[in-house]
């Protein structure tokens, strides 16, 4: 008997911006498969099996999770954020195409989420309010030189560029250069916002410039939004808010 | 006295896709503000003003949401999906700098939403796997040739490249450039998504490719993916799923 795997969002962080086909999807499992502190936000649930595993090893983890699908279970593959964006679903369909054969008989299905970016950007107003490119920084599967090319790209026709992944203990140096190659482009009086744990207790939410940005200052659980030449900082009263302009003009290069 | 504006996402259209964090800001407001199809898709309650517009006057309805704010209600903006990316957010953070200098002293906050192109991905798989640009075709607040550049640049940077705002009566012409210039850059195989209504009754998911691709079954409820090298159709039993592979090779442009 073959069972299913619904790959969930949990949102950023907080309960309240977990979806209700989300909640729900979590109470049918069987199962629930996936990064440990991603786990820790599921409730408990009495006859519900939990199976955590490391944050790097997502094909190993992918394939855990359809292994108990095709044995009868009914699994939930939880991600933060949305599944679908530098998450866990990307690696589950890679698993079922190249992996066991009777993965493909498994009834697959995502849940989406609010992902971090979306929700980092609601914090400080609207910075993605116009044309925007999303990039990981992490270099571990993809060469260096196609994150630079795409940088450069996404600076030169001046789009806001989101940064996922931006610094880890192995990937120190990268968002330093990746900054140093937006700035070829764009003023130094640029917006930046580091997001850092949006939602949740412990978040940080800083806005920057882009000559000002220190690349320090981010770690394995920050996001970062790099504006356009569109994008504002209004301050009043205590606190700022950051948007970007809804019509555009065209921007020398 | 001075009242309070929140800009809500409702998410794409499923009553099961709006969060609890938006469920309780319209519950809690005195006075909904937004245009009429997304208003309705919040139920009724008693002693709550309803304020619909029409879809095209967004600066305007932001003045109205924030007269009514700086005038003590409890005011929510609705927004489809996200209501920072192509809808409401940077609207009122543009008429609060621009407007009414009370409108500064308005307590404004955004609930972010599952947005349309998280939910599109979802439905087919994972097509968001990896970097990927976000762009709004329509030329009425940008000049056509920052939409080009922009599409360039995308292009030939690899990324996967969703189109908003794809068509409509008055723009009809513009997803056929949009295509061909995509098609400069990349193989007529490339696998594209065209999404329709997601997430509600009448919803429509067409895969196809760009070679294949007709503009004329887009309009302005309809939201395009289109894929990179990297993504790739599975097909298995009666459907289809997509997805872009987690790592990336350099292609050559």
């Amino acid at each position: 008997m073959t069972g299913r795997l619904v790959i969930v969002g949990l949102g950023p962080g907080a309960a309240e911006l977990i979806t209700p086909q989300a909640s729900d999807a979590l109470a049918a499992a069987t199962d629930l498969v996936g990064y440990g502190p991603y786990l820790a936000r599921v409730p408990e649930r009495a006859g519900q099996a939990r199976h955590a595993s490391d944050n790097r090893e997502e094909l190993a983890r992918a394939g855990h999770a359809l292994d108990l699908a095709a044995a009868g279970k009914s699994v939930a593959v939880v991600s933060s954020g949305d599944p679908g964006v530098f998450a866990m679903a990307s690696a589950v369909f890679e698993a079922i195409e190249t992996g066991n054969p009777a993965w493909r008989d498994v009834e697959v299905s995502v849940v989406p989420g609010v992902s971090a970016m979306l929700a980092a950007a609601a914090r400080v107003g609207a910075p993605l309010g116009h044309d925007f490119c999303v990039i990981s920084l992490s270099d571990n599967l993809k060469p260096w030189d196609v994150v630079l090319r795409r940088l450069e790209a996404a600076a030169a026709a001046d789009f806001i560029i989101v940064l996922y992944n931006p610094a880890s203990k192995a990937r120190p140096w990268q968002l330093g250069e990746a900054l140093a190659h937006i700035a070829k482009h764009r003023a130094g009086a640029t917006p930046v916002i580091f997001a850092r744990a949006v939602s949740e207790p412990n978040e940080s939410i800083d806005i920057t410039t882009l000559a000002e940005a220190d690349p320090a200052r981010a770690d394995m659980r920050t996001l970062i939004i790099v504006g356009s030449s569109a994008t504002r900082v209004v301050a009043r009263g205590g606190r700022s808010f950051v948007y970007t302009l809804r019509h555009a003009e065209l921007v020398e290069p």
